[in-house]
């Protein structure tokens, strides 16, 4: 029966492809409309591709319908944080215990290599198929081709992977009678630039780590490529001073990026000409409900909940989502209907987990890994969980370690977790006393005092 | 110079029509595009208008460009809360000191009058035309008008004004780069349902009272009309036991009022035919920004910050609204650059206030209404009002009866004084002790120290 059944994707971005997967395995008929040309054939448009962290919750997903080989050689593992301060000696922090690392993939790489699996797989893509309405009622969504024609396909499921835009959930929300919905920008822009390979041909900085530039109110990253590049992203004010805004001419951007990244500079020969070319770009946050329709239609991945960049989940998140529709779908011997109700119930907030959590690392990442306390606070707490893991799994960890952990027990329990470490934080004497059997000791009772 | 030029606002509900007689007296030329019929001329649609609360804000508004003379006459004076319980006496609770009241109005008899006055004072107003687009780059605006043709005006200025689902701030919103945006519906819905004169003509309630039925997670109010009927609004929630959902027959819904609205049922002969004609309505709050754009474009009203409406506030923030822009354009000579920055800046923090309170008064009116405790907390406050009249606003006195002070300012003083009376509430013996001068003493000593 469900082998007839017809299940349009709108979107054949990371999460529509690997979707795309996950449902031609269950045996269903998949077709997937994709706005864009096909990448493998065009050129990409540069500039604004921040690199992708894939961390655990991705690679189990990719992992359950067999793709982490394909995807292995295009990903380069990263250990931890490498900080550059204005002066004085870089500093290194990892993400976890030994053997816990995130990779840095490129978006277009990775992108590709889904496609293709999506098509071994058995779907039928469509490029250069705009999504122009959703007809909720009679489950048809109109396209309009390349030649500018209106295309009506139907279906008999619809799921709308098309982003933080996404023209599927426009049309949910205007046929939904009650949808909740937010959009939320932050007052930063990220501009992407690059770091080439030096003139041996070799990495310019450290190549396992993600490598921060934290200024206060502002950051640089950059994550490695597999040919030897990184790619760069300030993130910074639009307005104030300093900011995109009050960056006019090519002398304000070589000044103040020798002043503030001087270590960097050398190694970017087309800086100016990078700033100047390469657009700037917002950071959104979008939260909406319901995510599901009956068991007719779905949103997913950023569609259903774009975030902010800084925890590195959005792409983890929505491969997430794969997995647990397919969970969903398995636990229900494909009812739909049950389904995708478990699956709205179970990730609407886990993905305003995430939202919250990435927000709250844009903090962290640009001003309070250059705060000496924060440092301090952070090696109590990985002192303390190597001593009691089953006890303390850091809050990065839970995240981005641990895909048994769901996101919204991970905020939880982060939110826990600092609230113990601000009394230890103020004890006396913390800075010289904290590898003590003392501060072991108060860390274990205030697990046991401080509610969860 | 400003006489020549145009001034175009989209939508001539309260909020349009009172800005246009505004503008009219500024000088401009002012025409108006509303989307529906002339309400004066037509039969209005029944069945969705709650009774609208007009009180000091919005009378401050109406009487500076000399409209209260008009209105009075279609204003009732209620001066205070008559609570009805299930079983046992009526309660009343005045709003506050004597003299101080809240009038109820006929949205629909209140918008004719005031189309009248927009058309007395030389505004233009254009009906059945429906805002398709406003072109921002090039201040136009698209209509449809009655015959199904697209009309294009030009304008100096376009101000929307064209409420909660603005296709003004829809055009806004997707020509602007990071518009901020959140509607949130609350799970409760609205009906309306009516109380007629008796047979001898005379209210059936209590004339100047605000009637409200508490029931917990739901109520029922009623405003008295000019004609002797009253309007009632069902608040209810839309699933669940009992709910809109669980409602389904008639007889249904005359045994739920029945057993939770014995008093009111008597008063009510359409009930259950009311019930099933009259629609399911939803309650949104919409929360923006920008509000406006450069010297050309402004939000105002609900388009700019619908709420809900359990602080009777809506319309008296639209109003308020008006008199702030015009207050601005007086203090930098109708400069709208400077104008309209400073409305932004100032009304943006009033409104998402407004909203807030809106919200919070939604679960006071629904359920602490009804609590012995929460009375008695209103009493003490009363009374130590009534001794330190400069020291202790209420919070809704400070919304209702003091526009002098800002929506944001009474959310903080609100916050304040909860924070107060909390403490005060949790002193031994306050039942039978309150109004001693011990108790006024404390609550001094709390003003002292607990930061405003």
């Amino acid at each position: 029966m469900k082998q007839t059944e017809h299940i349009l994707i709108i979107g054949a971005g990371l999460v529509g492809s690997l979707l795309a997967v996950y449902l031609r395995k269950r045996g269903y008929r998949v077709s997937v409309y994709e706005r864009r040309a096909d990448m493998r054939k065009e050129q990409m448009s540069a500039g604004r591709s921040i690199n992708l962290a894939l961390s655990d919750r991705g690679i189990r997903a990719l992992r359950e319908v067999g793709l982490m080989d394909q995807i292995d050689p295009i990903a380069i593992p990263m250990h931890g944080r490498q900080m550059h301060p204005i002066q004085g000696d870089e500093v290194y922090q990892p993400y976890g215990k030994s053997g816990q690392f995130i990779n840095a993939v490129s978006r277009g790489l990775l992108n590709q290599t889904l496609l293709d699996a999506a098509e071994e797989a058995g779907a039928v893509i469509h490029f250069q198929h705009k999504c122009l309405h959703v007809d909720l009622a009679h489950n048809q969504v109109q396209f309009e081709t390349r030649d500018g024609s209106v295309l009506r396909v139907q279906a008999d499921r619809i799921i709308a992977s098309d982003g933080a835009f996404s023209s599927g959930r426009l049309s949910h929300q205007l046929q939904h009678n009650r949808f909740q919905f937010q959009q939320y920008y932050i007052d930063y822009g990220y501009k992407e630039l690059h770091i080439p390979p030096t003139a041996q041909g070799d990495y310019a900085l450290a190549k396992h780590a993600l490598h921060i530039w934290p200024r206060g109110n502002y950051m640089m990253i950059a994550l490695p490529n597999t040919d030897g590049s990184f790619t760069c992203t300030l993130f910074f004010p639009f307005e104030g001073t300093p900011s995109f805004a009050s960056l006019q001419s090519h002398e304000d951007v070589l000044t103040f990026f020798q002043t503030q990244f001087p270590d960097a500079v050398p190694w970017m020969p087309t800086l100016v000409e990078d700033f100047f070319t390469n657009p700037t770009s917002s950071l959104v946050t979008i939260k909406c409900a319901p995510w599901t329709r009956g068991d007719r239609f779905a949103l997913i991945g950023d569609a259903a909940h774009a975030i902010v960049p800084f925890f590195g989940q959005g792409m983890n998140c929505g491969f997430e989502d794969c997995a647990v529709l397919n969970q969903f779908l398995d636990q229900h011997e494909d009812d739909w209907s049950k389904a995708l109700a478990e699956y709205d119930a179970l990730r609407k907030p886990d993905g305003d987990a995430i939202a919250e959590l990435a927000l709250n690392n844009f903090v962290e990442m640009r001003d309070r890994v250059a705060d000496p306390a924060f440092l301090l606070q952070k090696k109590i707490e990985a002192w303390f969980a190597e001593k009691h893991p089953t006890k303390w799994i850091p809050a990065y960890a839970q995240v981005t370690f641990s895909p048994q952990i769901r996101y919204s027990e991970a905020l939880r329990n982060g939110q826990r977790q600092e609230r113990i470490m601000q009394q230890i934080m103020q004890l006396p004497e913390i800075e010289s006393q904290w590898q003590t059997e003392v501060i072991e000791q108060r860390m274990l009772e205030l697990l046991e005092t401080i509610p969860a």
